[in-house]
C-alpha cells in the first residue's frame, strides 16, 4: 500500500536514500536496513566494520551533494516477492533487507525505489528528483540495535535534516545550537540545581542541591495554592504497599518489569514471607483513602491531590539526566465524581493547565486526545462499549466546547479508559510531553469504591487522574531549556544579590539583607572582598534576576542601584519602593523572560 | 549489693510483693517471675493455666488490701546460694526463680524479702510493714514474654500503680482517664486525620487523610520558615541508595536488620546484579550533597534540611498507632561546621527547640545528655579519646551556659558521638521522647568530607543532626494527645465553618466563605438542610476552633456571630474585624488551649 507523505515527509525520505546512495559509494560493504523520515529529520541505520568519523560526515555530505546535482530521478518498481528476493540479492543488501520483506503481509503490494545506481525496498513515497532537496545537512552518529532490541546487533545511525528552504534549516541548526546551550543537564551542573551519584546513590536518582530544591518547592507551592483554590483536599501516603494492593489495581503481574522489584520479609519473626513493592504510581493509595470512610453524593466530587514520589525501573542505559529518571516526583491528583459532575470537573482539569500555561509563557501546546478502537474491546482495553463511548463523547465535547487546542487518535487510549497526553513547546521551539490526563471507569469498580446517591442506591464514582505539572523532574528540565536558566523571579533560586562596592557600607547591605530576608526573600550579599567587576561577573554568571549596587551615596540615601537581568539597568530606587516592587513581582508570579 | 530505692520506689516495690502474695493466696498453682517497680507504678509477672479476668483483678485488689491490713513486716535474709535454692523449692517457685537466682554472680549477695507467708528473691528495698501502702490501684493485665524473648513463654503480668497518697493516686488515674480520651488512635479516626490499611497497604504505613496532611502540612511550613530565617538550606533526595552507601556510612551490616530487605536488579539487562535498600535514615544523603561540590571554609556553615520519609522494619507487634510506625517522616538537617562554630551552632539549634516548645506551650522539657564511658572505647564508642572529650566539652558548656534543663547520662552516647535526647512532657502530664540531636565527629571523615581552610589546608567539618520536630508520625500524635484535638487555630485541619440559619442567607455565607479562602484560610460553610442546633453539635462533635452563625440580620449588617472553642461566645462583631483578627490569630501562630 502507497501511503502519501506530505511534501516535507518526501523531502526528508528522499534525502535518507541519498545518504545511503553516498555511503554505498564510499562504503561498499555497508549493509542497509531502514531509513525514514522523523518529526525533524531522518535517518539511516548502516552495518558497518569502521566507525563513522566527524570526517566521514563531511565526506559523506559532500558525496550527497553530487547525488543530489546529478539529479536522479526517483522511480518506484511493484514486483511480486520471489522477484524482490532476487533485486536484494543482486543489489548485494541480504542481511537486513530480507527480513524487511518478510514483514511485509503476503498479497500486500511489495515496492521498490530506484535512484540511479541506487534501489531500496520501499513504500514511498519520494519527490520526483534528487534537486528537489534544497536544504540537508547530517547531524550525528548514534548507535542503534536492530529493530529496537538489545539482543539484536547494534547498528550505526546516521541521523540529518532536510527542510523545504536553506532558511528553515538555517532556522532549525540555529534552534539545535540554542538547545545544546540550554541542556539541561549543563545547566543544572553550572547552576548547581541538581546532581547524580551513580555510583552510591544509584543512576537515575538525582540529589536536589539547595537550588533546585527552591524550584521544586516553588512549584509544589504554586500546585498547593491553586488546588487550594480550586477545591483539592491534599493527602500524604506512604512509597511503599503490599503486593496484594497492586494485584486489585490490575499493576500486576503485567506492569511488574516496570517497578522496582519486591522487598521480601516476615511481619512478624518467624511469621510467613510478604512481599512489599515500592510504588511506581499513587491511584492505589488514593483510592484507599477515598474508600476509608463512606462517602454520600452530598460529599462528591472527593479531589484527592499529592506531590507523590514514585519509583519506575528503567534500565540504566535509557536514562537520560532529568528527562528519564528513576524516582518520579508527581503533581498528582485523583478526582471521584458522578457523571453529571464530570464536565464541570473535567473542563476544570483543563483551565488549570491552560493557567499554568499562560504563567510559564507556553505559547504553543496540543492536547493530545486518545480514544478506543472497538475492534480492540477486551483486548487492548477494558469491554465496555457504551462507557467508551459515552466518556469519550464527554471529553470530546469538553475539548470542543472550551476551545482548547487538540487532536484526536484513535486507538492509544489507556486501557481503562481515553486519556489525553499534553504537549508543549519551549522558547527555542522544541516539543516536550509533559503531562497525561487519564479518565479511569474501570478501576474504581475494582477497589470496590463506591457513593450512596440520593435515591439511597450505591454507584461507582468516575475518576480523573491528571497531573498538570506533570513530574517535578520532567517539568523542571523541560523549564531549564525553555527560560536558558533565567528563571523568572518568583521561581529563581536567588532572587536578589546585594553589591556593596567597598567594606565601608558592609553594614548597610546586611541591613538590607535581613529586610529582605524578613520578608521571605532569597536574598544573599556578596562581602568578598572583590573588585565590584568581578562581583558584578559572578552574579552575572549565576543568573541573578536582581543585582543591587550600594555604595556610600546609596547607603547615605536609604537607596539602591538596581540591574534587572530582564529589564537591564533600572537606575536608582528607595530601597523601601525596590522591595515593594519585588514583592508583587513575587506574589503575582510575574513572567519575565530574557530577550 | 543493696540499692537503696526512693521512698516512692519502695511503695510501689512493696505493692509488686503483696500483689503476688494475694496472687498465691487465691491461684496457689501460680508461678512467679519477677515484679520491679516502674517509672509509674509496677507490675509482677504470673505463670498461670487460667486467664485473670477483670474481675479476678477486683478479687486481687481485695486480697491486697487483706494483706495491708494485717500489716505485715518486711524481713530481709541473707543466704548462701545452696540454702536459696533450698528456699525457692521449699516455696515451690523452681520454675523461674532458680533461673533468676543463677543471673547472681558468684560472689555477690543473694537475698530474700519475707512477709507473712509470702517470701521472695529480691535485693530490696521495701517499706517496713505493709500498712505503708496507703494508696494502690491494679491497672490491667497484659502479655509479657518471659525475659522479653519471644520465643520464651508468654506469662500474664498485672499491672498497678501505688502513691504515697490518696489524692497523688486519684491525680494519676485521672491523668489515666484523660490520656484514655486524647488517644490518639480515637481522635485521629474519630476526626479523620488517618488511616490505617494493613492488609493491602501494611501495618505501621499510615494514609494521611485530608485532615490530619492539614498538620503535617502545617508543621512542615513552620519548619521550613524557621529554618530559613536560621539560614538553613533545603534539599531533596530520593528514598532509595546502592547498598555501598550504607557500608561507607557505617548503617550495613551492623543496623541491616532495622532496615527493610534489599531490592536486587539488574542496572541493564542481563548486566550484574545490585542490591538498593529503602533509606532508613537521610544523612548518608545528604553528606553526598555536601560532597557534590567544593567547600571552602568561608561557605561553612553549612546547613542541610529536608522533609524526608525514612522506612525502618519493626515486627508487627510493636507497631503502635502514630508512636511507632514504619514509615517516618522526620524534620531532618544536618549541619557541617568547624570546630570554631560548634558552639553558636549547636546553641542555635537549642535556641530553636526552645521557640518550638514555646509555640506548642510544652512547660515541662528535660535534655538528657548522653556522653560515652572511656572504659568502652573502640567497643562502644569510637576510638579518639581527645574528640570525645573536647565535643561533650563543647556540649556541656552550651548546655550549662544557656540554663537549659538537662540531665546528664554516661555510657549512653551514639557510637559515633555524644547525642541529647529531648523528652517533653503532654498537658496531661505524660512523658514523651520526641527528638534526638547528635554530635558527629566521625561519620563525616568516612565520606571524606573537607573544607579548604584558609590556610589552604583540607579539613574534615564536625556534623550536627538534628530534628527538633521529630517525626511528624511521633509528633503529630503527641500534639493529638497534648491539645486533646483542640488544635490551636493556625493548626486547626478546619479553622472556620459558617453555619447560615436558614436557606434564606445560604448566599451570605457563600460570600463570607469565599472572601475566608480567598485569603487563604480552611473554612467550610454548612449548608444542609439540618436545624441549627444539630448544625453546632456536628462543629463541636468535630472540633471545629471558630464557628460563625449568620442570619438576616448579620447577613444585613456584614456581621457575624462568633463562637470561639476556646474564648467562648464572642458575640457579633464585623465580618472583616473578625477576618483580620483571624489572620492574625494564623500569622502569629497564636497558641489556643481549650480549657
Amino acid at each position: 500500500m502507497k501511503e502519501q507523505m506530505t511534501p516535507l515527509e518526501e523531502i526528508r525520505h528522499s534525502s535518507a536514500h541519498v545518504l545511503a546512495t553516498a555511503v554505498l559509494r564510499l562504503f561498499p560493504e555497508a549493509q542497509l536496513d531502514i531509513g525514514p523520515p522523523t518529526d525533524t529529520g531522518f535517518y539511516y541505520d548502516f552495518d558497518l566494520e569502521h566507525k563513522f568519523t566527524a570526517e566521514d560526515l563531511e565526506k559523506i555530505e559532500a558525496e550527497m551533494k553530487k547525488v543530489i546535482k546529478e539529479n536522479q530521478k526517483f522511480i518506484r518498481v511493484e514486483v511480486p516477492r520471489d522477484e524482490a528476493i532476487q533485486m536484494i540479492k543482486d543489489f548485494g543488501q541480504e542481511t537486513y533487507k530480507l527480513g524487511r520483506l518478510d514483514d511485509i503481509p503476503e498479497g500486500d503490494t511489495i515496492s521498490f525505489y530506484k535512484n540511479g545506481e541506487f534501489l531500496d525496498l520501499c513504500a514511498g513515497t519520494h519527490v520526483n528528483y534528487t534537486k528537489k532537496i534544497k536544504a540537508f545537512k547530517l547531524l550525528s552518529v548514534a548507535g542503534a540495535y536492530h529493530r529496537g532490541d538489545s539482543s539484536n546487533k547494534q547498528l550505526q545511525r546516521i541521523y540529518g535534516t532536510a527542510f523545504a528552504t536553506k532558511d528553515e534549516l538555517a532556522a532549525h541548526l540555529e534552534m539545535l545550537e540554542e538547545a545544546k546551550k540550554r541542556d539541561h543537564r549543563r545547566i543544572g551542573k553550572d547552576m548547581q540545581l541538581f546532581t547524580f551519584d551513580s555510583e552510591q546513590v544509584g543512576p537515575g536518582l538525582p540529589l536536589w542541591m539547595p537550588k533546585g530544591t527552591v524550584l521544586v518547592d516553588e512549584l509544589e507551592k504554586l500546585a498547593k495554592e491553586t488546588e487550594f483554590a480550586a477545591g483539592y483536599d491534599r493527602v500524604r501516603t506512604p512509597h511503599l504497599a503490599k503486593e496484594s494492593l497492586y494485584h486489585t489495581s490490575g499493576h500486576l503481574p503485567y506492569y511488574e518489569e516496570s517497578m522496582f522489584p519486591a522487598m521480601e520479609f516476615e511481619e512478624e519473626a518467624g511469621g510467613e514471607k510478604v512481599r512489599y513493592f515500592i510504588k511506581a504510581m499513587n491511584c492505589p493509595h488514593h483510592h484507599k483513602i477515598y474508600a476509608a470512610v463512606p462517602r454520600s453524593y452530598r460529599d462528591l466530587p472527593v479531589r484527592l491531590s499529592e506531590y507523590g514520589t514514585c519509583y519506575r525501573y528503567e534500565q540504566s542505559g535509557e536514562l537520560m539526566g532529568l528527562m528519564r529518571v528513576r524516582s518520579m516526583q508527581m503533581n498528582d491528583a485523583h478526582i471521584y465524581c458522578t457523571e453529571e459532575q464530570f464536565e464541570e470537573e473535567f473542563n476544570a482539569v483543563n483551565e488549570m493547565y491552560l493557567k499554568y500555561f499562560k504563567l510559564f509563557g507556553f505559547d504553543k501546546y496540543l492536547m493530545r486526545f486518545s480514544t478506543h478502537d472497538p475492534d480492540q474491546l477486551g483486548k487492548k482495553f477494558v469491554d465496555n462499549a457504551e462507557l467508551w463511548k459515552k466518556t469519550e463523547n464527554m471529553v470530546r465535547d469538553v475539548l470542543k466546547s472550551s476551545g482548547i487546542n487538540y487532536v484526536e487518535v484513535p486507538n492509544e487510549a489507556a486501557f481503562y479508559g481515553p486519556k489525553i497526553d499534553v504537549q508543549v513547546w519551549s522558547a527555542i521551539g522544541r516539543e516536550f510531553t509533559i503531562a497525561t490526563n487519564q479518565v479511569d471507569f474501570a478501576v474504581p469498580a475494582r477497589f470496590g469504591l463506591e457513593y450512596t446517591t440520593s435515591e439511597n442506591t450505591k454507584e461507582t464514582p468516575l475518576c480523573i487522574h491528571r497531573a498538570p505539572l506533570g513530574t517535578h523532574e520532567r517539568f523542571i528540565g523541560f523549564l531549564i531549556e525553555h527560560f536558558g536558566g533565567d528563571f523568572p523571579t518568583w521561581l529563581a533560586p536567588e532572587q536578589v544579590r546585594i553589591l556593596p562596592i567597598s567594606d565601608k557600607v558592609a553594614d548597610y547591605a546586611k541591613t538590607l539583607l535581613s529586610d529582605l530576608r524578613a520578608s521571605g526573600v532569597r536574598a544573599t550579599a556578596d562581602l568578598h572582598n572583590e573588585k565590584l567587576g568581578a562581583k558584578i561577573r559572578k552574579a552575572e554568571l549565576d543568573k541573578v534576576p536582581n543585582v543591587l549596587i550600594v555604595g556610600p551615596k546609596e547607603a547615605e540615601d536609604g537607596t539602591v542601584s538596581v540591574r534587572s537581568r530582564f529589564e537591564g539597568d533600572r537606575g536608582t530606587m528607595s530601597a523601601e519602593a525596590f522591595k515593594e516592587d519585588l514583592l508583587e513581582t513575587i506574589r503575582s508570579r510575574k513572567l519575565q523572560v530574557k530577550e
